[in-house]
This record gives structure tokens, C-alpha cells and sequence, in this order.
């Protein structure tokens, strides 16, 4: 064995073409809490140029980070994570980036191949974890890694998905084949517009009786879509929202005026029920977050609802086409006016919090939004704002802002970042905060305090079989006070330099001055 | 459906079947982090008397506090957990909670059931994810709700193992038939002992030519248990050993010397490949916890392997029958001396830090152990400590401790917990410290703060095929500086006093107060 290891060293190891491979393909950051498993991925990163590791203190920090980073760049980081506990840890965010679509490859050790059947402690069904958000990758074979590696990086970029890719360790370790030299480079086709789709939705559009919505999502968001989108609202009268939970939605800088679909189910209903025609442009059919009694799943009609691309085609494409179709020419200007300046001494509601925020944004920022309570108003209100990126939680997994800020941070360093975070969420994986330290990942980190899970105050209140009062123990679970989160102290415990925030004047402050500094700075607002 | 429902207000729903149900059955205690599909079950809690809900802000916090609980009591505790995101949120601490043999229930929300087909945001296989960490159960008919509840508690708790029940919100708020009257109480039937195995090993031990060496774990490390052990060591001259990750082990008082085996398999081949029997009270075989090139995956020489008891079997009364057949009678003291005072202007070692807890460690105590910079010393030293319990990470799933120490404490609130934690590990689920805080609990938190992933830096100067030197980004994945991470700012933030101590007189000043006051203190140890 030592014989065989010696000579080991002077070749690559599995682990080196598996990051070169992966270098190869343009994949240029790895957001990385490995175990001994992964010591071979790990030594092989200082040996592979143009990768960069960024540790994350939990693996839901990792993985959030790759949807964010995905999500700005439109392509795949690696995360590197540790047997099957630490691929479970990661599953929740891996949950949001699924339903994002965006690009993610999990690179997960495993034991060494001949120790697995063994049922050592940190044993467990790897494969079974992964295939509950992706795809799934076994390496069984030295030999397999570089086209492997490269299958799933190309599978995740293309199809806009996860890939897990599990590699034991003595296949990290051992000698494996380089990748053949001169790969192409990778190149994400071009996604398709469906032209009958579109052709059927001009002429539908044009033969409605009542009220036309368009419904924006994925590509549909793009600042070219959106222009497009208004020119056909002009032409049309047709009203225009975005996916509730938008992956990215382009906003401000002139945009036309684009709201988000209602939460609640029953909102929802008054806004679509009425129309003539609900056409989907990279948006899914729109049905109920959470299915209610006496309320219905699917929220339009379902002979009012028409694809003109589905959001794994190209939708900006096929609303560009719609435009030119209809013949619509002048785009309609946001016309919308920025929210007025709040009194420098007023206490912070998650409304004024959310305006006041959308009238200070500079130019350019990406905002990960994550929790209502600051998060819908401030939508609302940006819409005047300067051109901007929105994300928001796609897949209502919590714990997916603060990571997907720091991801986007790392993506675009030249961008400011600001998160918008409710507190209750932002518990789940407040430990990205001591990354955006290390890495002076430059996010202003917003904080909601208002210490409840407001939204789920108002489910008890919805709740149409609960007693007329919610109970003391009901009320605590919705709680977050008893005692208070203090967000100030927490933040410093992770190295984030961090204020509070009572009033609108103290917000104001406090938030310029965190954008004039290099580095994270977190500022409670006290709802 | 109005007229449904407000009949359903008049009679139990299904949420008070299935939590009556639990309570009829024993169950006391639920660690829930619930979202919206469980809002019904929220409401029902204060419907329940004898049920006591206890907020975690993550759900692995709500996983390892039911394990904590369960490795006290014996007994279930429920979780509350909030569809499959939430689920897999707490898969890592079920993980651990698996091998620990330690019964939990699960209860998850899931959407209505006619709401599931139409893939909202938050739908994912919850099924797969269950299965990963144990038993699934679904329920699909209101009717069935007690008798699934009741048939998951008792197969959790006669197996030692970990039991899921998917509840549909429509089948939680609507009305369900109440559980039959006087259910049978609880009854964990005793586990079983194989006489036969007893006379093999009796026979075994009698003719062994070389040494002998028991290996205890689950009921073996009972009191009773080790009671027993030392007789048969003092008749036989054998060495005893626990696993090395014991789910919990009673400690000190007087106890024979039982030293943990090994973790690192060169080490633990040592001590048994020399072995005439090795033979197994409640243990599994040992096998490496990683595999290592060169190195075997089974530590022992098979041959001389003898099961006495396995882990589901009586181990206790196993190891008290063999003591009687061998004819030992006299049972062994630690003899050990406790260690000595240390000198109160030393700086802090891991080794000096975990000698000295042990030396003041008050009686009755349980001793929350994750990680080894501590934990090891602590353990070597805890032999001449007063009786006391403790309990170790099982699976490997890092995060264990805290949580684990919040279900002890819940599980036994008039004991005082002790949570000797890393740094590292702490950081998955510092989250348990605000629940403590909430919950006035009794914990004393010691974090072995030396701001690094010590064990993968012993991994990677083990590493057989790395570099002579680790590079940067290598160094830069297992250290936790840059930024240093603060406990006390962080656990002030969670609510929870702390403190800070450098040198062995500053440790037993703050340990000594924070064992006076009631409620949980931690204590930022630097080593």
C-alpha cells in the first residue's frame, strides 16, 4: 500500500481532477464545511489555480450560498460537505434552489469504499438524502471522476437543478486519469421559446373579453422582460405580476410597475379569478402556498391560464416575440413615486422600515429578501427605486437569506448587498454572518426584530378550528421575546460590527454609514 | 364546509386524538419549531394537559433535545417539525439519536391532502427523509390517528429508535374518533437476556490464554452494570472499556475504571488485537469511525470477538449473570485519586480544563460531552469524580451537545447539566442557548474555545497523501479565526449570561458561581 501511495503522489489524485475538472468547466468558488472525509478535496484545493474555498460555519450556509452566488452569476458553485449528516444539514437551502432553479453541485465524501459496509457511526443512506432535491452521483471508479464531475456541473447548469455528486475517500485519494485536455468550455445552451406558444398567446391576448394578467417568472424578470412586459401592458391594458417568490426579479430604474402575486390564497382569487386570460411567462401555474379549507389550490382559472414559456424556457425570448406580435411599441415608464421620507423621529413599523429602505437603496445593489414583515412593503415601495436585483425565498424553507446574501456577495464583490431579514427566519443560519466577516463580504444585514413568528401569528388567527383564543403555550410557540433576541450582540459574537435601530432617523444613519464601510454591518431594526 | 367544521369545534379534532393520545401513553414532553401545517397541533397543545411544548428556533435543537431527553428518562419525547424542510433540518441529531438507540417521535405537518398533488412550494418527499433516520408512518384517515400514534410511540421505545408520523393538516383540524378508554400505560417490556450467549462467554473468559477485554455500552454502562464489570475484572483480571462514543455512561462514585476505547484505530489495535476475547456487553463490534489505508475496518481479531449482550438486548442483567457464573465477588474501587487542584494563574489546556471540571464536578451531575478537546481529558479524569451521568455525540453529526444538554436538563430538572462543548461543534446549534435561557434551565456551558476544527487538523497532518504542508486554503478551512468568534457576545445575544475565563482560577470562579445560580451560564474556556 505504501508503495502504491508513494507513487501516488507524483500523479493527480481523484481529488485533483475532480477540482480541476470542475475549474475546467469556469466553477471558480467552493462554499465548503468538510470532515475527514473530504481531507483529500481539502489539500487538493491549494494544488487547483482559479478555486476558491469559503467556509461556512454550517452547511446550510453553504449551500444557500451556492443558490445566491447561482442565482447572480447563472452558474454552479461547488459545496463540499461532509458524509450524510452534513448533505441533511445543507437540504433545507438545497430545498429553496430547487425550487429556484438554480444550478448547485454538492460534492459529498463518503467513507472509503471498502469501509462502508462496515456501518461506522456517521454511516447513513447519502443517495436517499440527495435524491429528495436532485440528482444524485456515485463515484465507483477512479477512472469515472473527470466525466462524472463534469456531467454533473454541465446537468445542473443546463437543466437548472442540484446534483450531488458522493466520492469516497480513498477515490479522492488514489490516482485517477486527468481529464482529456482542450475540454470545451462550458456553454449553457441557449433555453428555447416554444413559437406556436407564443403565436397561440398573441392570439389570445388579443381576443380576450375581460382583464389580460401576465404573470412574470425566472427569465421573465430579466430587465429586458420586463420592458417587453410593459410594452405589451401598454398595448393591451394587460396587468403585470411576478411570482410571489421570485428567484431574481430585476426591479427599479424605470421598470413598468410589477407587484407580487398575493400571498393569501383568497387575495390571490380577487386578483386572478376576474381575468379573461392568466398568461404564464416562466412562471408555474399559480397554486395556494398553503391549501385551506373552503379555498382553492389552483388560484386561476384553469381555462384562463395560458404557457407562453414554462420556467425551463426562455421567457424573456418569448416576451420579446409577444411584443413584437402585438405590435406594442412605447413602453410604459414605472411612473411610480418614490416613498416620501419618513420623520426622522418616528418609531420603525415594518412598513416605514420596508418604504424608507426602498428610498435610501443605491444604485445597483442586490437585496435577498427573506420574512413579510419588512419584505412586502419594501417590494412595493422599490419599484421607484434605482435599478436593482430582488431575491427572495423560493422555496419557503427558512434560513435562506442571510446565506443567499452571502453568496451574492461573493458573486458580485463590486455590487452592494443589502438582506432584509426577518428575525425569526434569520436564527435558522445566523452563522453566515461570521462568514460575510471573514470573507468582508460587503452586506448590510437588515434585521425585522419584531421577536415573533408574525407570520405565523396571523395563521392562528386564520386558523378556522382554533379556539376563538390562542392558548399561553400556541402564543409561545409564535414567540420570540422571553427572552429577546438581542441581534446586536449576536452579530459582534460573529465578528459583524452591529447597531440598533429605534427610529427612522437612527435607521437612516445607521444605514448610510454601513454602506460607506468595507465589510458586513448589521443593523437591528426595532419593529 | 362551514357547517362541517363548526360541528368538528364541538368534538376532539384530530390534533387532540393524536396528542392525547401521546400523553395517555407517558408522553410529557414536546420540543417543536412548527410552521403553518401544524398549526392545528399548535392550538390542540393547550387542549392537552400533561404536555409541555418547548420552543427550539431550529429544529436540530428540537431533535438532539428529544435524544437528551429519551438518553435520561428512557422515555419518548415528541417533536413538532414543520413539513420536509423542517424535518431535515433535525435529521442530523436523529442521525445521532439512531445510534444512540434513544426513542423519538416526530411528529410533521403536511399539507392538506388534497392540497399535496399541486407541488406548492414547500411540497418534497418527506417520506425519503423519514426513512433515512427510521420508521415512517403516514396518516391517511382520521380514524387512524390513535392507533398510529400509539403503535409509533411504542415501536420507538421498545426498539430504541427513531419513529416519524406525517399528519395531513385537513386530518389534524378535523374531528376524529377519541382513543379507546383505558389504554393499557406504557410498558417498555424488559429487554432479554441469552442465557446461552452468557455460558459461551462464561466458558470463553474461564479459558482464555491471554487477555481479556469487555466492552460495554448501552445498559452495560449502567451503574449496576459496571458493578458488575468490576467483579468479572477482579476475578479474571479482564480490562473494561465502554464504546467510544457511549450514548450514556454512568461515571465516578466509586466505579471500576472504564476508560473509553480508543478513537483513533491504530490505538484501538493496540488495545485488542493483543486480546485472547474481547467480549461485547451492549456493544457493537468496534470498527475504525473512518477508514484509513493500511488499516483494518474491524479492530478486533474476529475470532476472538464473543457477544454477551448486543445493543437491543439486557446487557445489565447480562453482565450481573455472567459475574455470578464466573464466581466474582468482589467488586473492584476506581482506587483512582481524583486529579490534582490546579494552580489558579495557569493558562487553560484542553487537558488541564478537563481534569480540573472533573475535579469540581458536583455530585449527581449530567455531563453533555462534544468534542475532544475537553471531553477526552474530562472523561480519563471523571473516573475518581463524584456519580454522575454522561452522555457523547453517537453518530458523529456535529451539533450534538447543546441540545442534548437542554433535553437533559428538561428530562431531569433537578440534577445539575454540564455541557463540556468545542468550539466548532457548538457553533451548528448554538441556537439551544436562547431555549435554556427561555426555560430557566440548569446548564452550565463550557466551550473549549481554541478557535479551530482540531480534529480535521489532526486529519490532515494524518493524511497519508497530502502534502508535506497544508496550504493556506487548507489551514483557512479548519480554523475558526479570522474572525475570532466571541460565545460571550453570542450568548448574551441568545439571552444567556456568560463570562470568560483564561486561567484555571478564573474557570473554577465562574463555574463555581454559575452552578450556584439557577438558570443556564456559560463559560468561554481558552485554551
Amino acid at each position: 500500500m505504501t508503495a502504491e501511495l508513494s507513487t501516488v503522489r507524483a500523479q493527480a489524485t481523484g481529488a485533483d481532477v475532480l477540482l480541476r475538472t470542475a475549474a475546467g468547466r469556469g466553477v471558480s468558488v467552493c462554499f465548503a464545511n468538510p470532515g475527514t472525509t473530504e481531507m483529500p478535496l481539502v489539500t487538493a484545493l491549494d494544488r487547483t489555480p482559479g478555486l476558491r474555498a469559503v467556509l461556512g460555519l454550517h452547511e446550510n450556509v453553504c449551500t444557500g450560498a451556492a443558490d445566491g452566488y447561482a442565482r447572480i452569476t447563472g452558474h454552479a458553485a461547488l459545496t463540499l460537505l461532509h458524509l450524510g449528516p452534513g448533505l441533511a444539514n445543507g437540504l433545507a437551502n438545497l430545498h429553496n434552489a430547487r425550487r429556484a432553479g438554480s444550478p448547485v453541485v454538492n460534492v459529498v465524501g463518503d467513507h472509503m469504499s471498502w469501509h462502508r459496509s462496515f456501518d461506522a457511526p456517521l454511516t447513513s443512506d447519502i443517495a436517499a438524502l440527495a435524491r429528495t432535491v436532485g440528482a444524485h452521483h456515485e463515484i465507483c471508479d477512479p477512472a469515472a471522476i473527470a466525466a462524472t464531475t463534469r456531467f454533473a456541473i454541465d446537468e445542473a447548469e443546463r437543466n437548472g437543478g442540484v446534483s450531488t455528486l458522493v466520492v469516497p475517500a480513498d477515490f479522492q485519494q488514489r490516482a485517477a486519469p486527468e481529464p482529456p485536455a482542450g475540454q470545451p468550455a462550458r456553454d449553457v445552451p441557449r433555453r428555447r421559446v416554444d413559437t406556436d406558444a407564443v403565436e397561440r398567446v398573441a392570439r389570445e391576448v388579443r381576443a380576450a373579453a375581460g382583464p389580460v394578467i401576465l404573470i412574470l417568472g425566472g427569465d421573465g424578470l430579466s430587465r429586458a422582460a420586463q420592458h417587453a412586459a410593459g410594452r405589451i401592458a401598454a398595448a393591451t391594458g394587460a396587468v403585470l405580476y411576478s411570482e410571489t417568490f421570485p428567484a431574481r426579479a430585476e426591479r427599479g430604474g424605470g421598470l413598468p410597475p410589477v407587484d407580487r402575486l398575493p400571498y393569501f390564497p383568497e387575495a390571490a382569487v380577487q386578483v386572478l379569478r376576474p381575468a379573461s386570460a392568466v398568461v404564464l411567462a416562466g412562471a408555474r401555474e399559480p397554486v395556494a402556498y398553503f391549501g385551506y379549507e373552503g379555498l382553492p389550490s389552483r388560484l386561476a382559472r384553469a381555462e384562463t391560464v395560458h404557457r407562453l414559456a414554462g420556467p425551463g424556457e426562455d421567457a424573456e425570448q418569448a416576451l420579446v416575440m409577444l411584443a413584437e406580435l402585438i405590435g406594442a411599441s412605447e413602453p410604459h415608464g414605472s411612473g411610480e413615486a418614490p416613498p416620501p421620507e419618513p420623520d426622522p423621529g418616528a418609531a420603525l413599523t415594518g412598513q416605514s422600515a420596508g418604504a424608507a429602505l426602498a428610498r435610501w437603496l443605491p444604485e445597483h445593489a442586490v437585496v435577498s429578501i427573506e420574512g413579510g414583515t419588512c419584505g412586502y412593503p419594501f417590494f412595493t415601495a422599490s419599484a421607484a427605486a434605482p435599478a436593482h436585483t430582488v431575491l427572495t425565498n423560493t422555496g419557503g424553507a427558512i434560513g435562506q437569506g442571510l446565506p443567499a446574501a452571502l453568496g451574492a456577495a461573493i458573486a458580485a464583490p463590486e455590487r452592494p448587498v443589502i438582506a432584509i431579514q426577518s428575525d425569526g427566519s434569520g436564527l435558522y443560519t445566523a452563522q453566515a454572518l461570521w462568514t460575510m466577516a471573514r470573507e468582508s463580504a460587503d452586506v448590510v444585514v437588515l434585521i425585522a426584530a419584531n421577536r415573533a413568528y408574525n407570520v405565523l401569528r396571523t395563521e392562528l388567527s386564520r386558523h378556522a378550528d382554533a379556539e376563538a383564543e390562542a392558548g399561553p403555550q400556541a402564543l409561545r410557540l409564535t414567540s420570540l421575546d422571553d427572552p429577546a433576541m438581542d441581534w446586536v450582540s449576536l452579530a459582534r459574537g460573529f465578528g459583524v460590527p452591529a447597531r440598533n435601530a429605534a427610529t427612522a432617523g437612527e435607521l437612516r444613519d445607521a444605514f448610510a454609514s454601513a454602506l460607506r464601510a468595507r465589510g458586513p454591518h448589521l443593523i437591528q431594526m426595532e419593529i
